[in-house]
């Protein structure tokens, strides 16, 4: 088992991984004596791994209810929120009461941000079912709804009381997901760690055919690079603005898309390499990206994207300042810089290059 | 003008008080430069003071959008949150934009939920044109909408930039709102300084009189209790409960009337009672705040609500523990103790004495 404090003073909490993390919950929960306690998941998790996460519970005969939304990123609006919201009311939670986001990232962003919000704020915990969720979402508390017109625009950050990342849970995946998690783990890599992108490099069959000890290795430097940047900038005033690399672009090409056609880390697949084509680092660099990319056997272009659309869609990052957008650019692979100043003409003619 | 500094670290910021403080909020929002600023209002605040106000931004030239709200309570819903963010997106509102909180305690709960969540937070001020707003709720961050079941039941703890207090807005309000306003200045005055409350005794009549002296003071000093207790438990976690003196069944109350016979301050009167018999002082003391709360011509009663709908009203208040009243109670006039310890029966009994 692997142990990882995200330090922020006395929102401070710890992300547990390893291979039994679902009884470490459950004595978690059980410790802390919460009034009541809501699981909220979707119906493919509760599918697939929702008996082995209730059994832990009821070894500790932890009472709970269970609120089911569909799966997918449709499900991630106000309205499912009112519904929790309501669930939460009629089950008389209370602010000594907790919620479980037991799911990936979806489920993570929704119920975290009924947290954040139900009588102003109650305790949660973040059980991450996806890869995706276990190296990027479940970490450092941002929490989100979608609007109608862009991904994320209402939310708060609020920061779990612990993470609880089982593995075991990978194994029932689909391996769509699991490439669309890799996508985040790729994109940690490209921004800080050249040595890690190098590992990456070098185990992808090993991590394409789920080897437990490589997922764990590659989850836990994920979760310590993001640990470190989220203390050091818990509300994204400077630092933590790295971590969106590639997410102007991928937000866009999402919402154009109706969030149906690709997963979250296709869609960062393809955002990655249009902001290393904007950051004008050599060929062959965006080459090694291009191709680690592939490698996991994630998209490089967005089809059905018109360059006038996802431009203007790219214009309501919620990153942009003033009117301009704020480019997450890597300087080289592992390290990044931060520009306002790409014209449009330049995003229009990158963006050519990644749409068909 | 008078100045009061609530004491939050990083997130301290100042109220002024006086008569000419749109001037203030004008030059406060020209000097911070923010890249768009978002007026919210409602109808009637529109028309009694909206181009008082506005004439102040336009002398620094200050570019603003303004979005009207219908009055009352009834406009505190996911809902209208939802038609802002919408408003907020397709102009273009950034972080660091600015959310401009123009109105009665609606405005002011509603913006600043906006506030707290439209891109997971931007700069928000209170301009308060309610004497409730200005004694009482657009200080200390509490920001929320109601749900169907209760109100306040979402929302977020999130403070504004600084909140501005134009005694001269007073003066466009009509009598009722006036007196429901005093109800949360006679509340501080019980729940921590008897001297204030013999101030507001010997003093009923010239605040009647909107007499522009004694309400600054009554203000000021509402304030000033307020702050110093939001400076030591920003969220709720203790001491900032006694502030819900009279609200556990005044919430209640406003609930089974759908908000509409009764405004906050009216209701929270008879809360007050209801707490104060609860308490078990001296009948000569809750006689006392009776005729305190006559004087200002606030109701001592609930009309048309049943002992057994308000009884299930108040088992969903906020502040309840474990399934358990957290019943906010004087020691004497001035001073709080707090039972979760009240039987159903004692309830009932007291809710038969304030309900008709």
């Amino acid at each position: 088992m692997t142990e990882i404090k995200v330090e922020l003073g006395a929102k401070s909490y710890k992300i547990l991984i390893g291979e039994k993390i679902f009884a470490e919950c459950a004595q978690f929960i059980f410790e802390k004596n919460f009034s009541k306690i809501l699981v909220v998941t979707d119906e493919n998790v509760l599918k697939a791994c929702g008996e082995k996460f209730f059994s832990e519970l009821k070894i500790f005969e932890i009472d709970f209810e269970i609120f089911t939304i569909p799966a997918g990123e449709n499900s991630k609006t106000l309205d499912f929120a009112e519904k929790i919201f309501t669930c939460a009311i009629e089950l008389g939670l209370d602010r000594k009461s907790l919620i479980v986001a037991f799911g990936g990232g979806v489920v993570g962003d929704l119920a975290g941000f009924v947290s954040a919000t139900y009588l102003r704020g109650i305790d949660f915990v973040q059980v991450p079912t996806s890869l995706l969720a276990q190296v990027d979402s479940s970490v450092g508390g941002k929490t989100a709804v979608n609007h109608a017109l862009g991904k994320n625009l209402i939310g708060a950050f609020y920061q779990p009381r612990a993470v609880f990342v089982d593995l075991a849970t990978l194994k029932t995946l689909p391996e769509r997901e699991i490439k669309s998690g890799l996508a985040e783990v790729i994109k940690v890599a490209a921004i800080c760690d050249e040595k890690f992108f190098a590992y990456l490099e070098n185990n992808a069959e090993k991590i394409l055919n789920c080897e437990v000890e490589v997922l764990e290795k590659i989850i836990k430097r994920s979760c310590e690079i993001k640990a470190e940047i989220v203390s050091l900038d818990e509300h994204e005033n400077n630092l933590r603005f790295i971590l969106n690399f590639g997410h102007t672009i991928a937000h866009a090409v999402e919402v154009e898309t109706n969030y149906k056609k690709y997963r979250h880390g296709e869609a960062v697949a393809i955002g990655m390499i249009g902001a290393a084509i904007l950051s004008k680092i050599s060929d062959a660099e965006i080459l090694r990206l291009t191709n680690l990319i592939k490698k996991f056997n994630l998209p490089v272009k967005a089809e059905n994207c018109s360059v006038e659309k996802i431009y203007l869609a790219t214009l309501r990052d919620k990153k942009n300042l003033h009117g301009k957008i704020n480019w997450i650019l890597l300087k080289k692979i592992g390290e990044t810089k931060i520009s306002t100043e790409i014209s449009e003409l330049e995003i229009k003619n990158c963006l050519k290059k990644i749409l068909r």
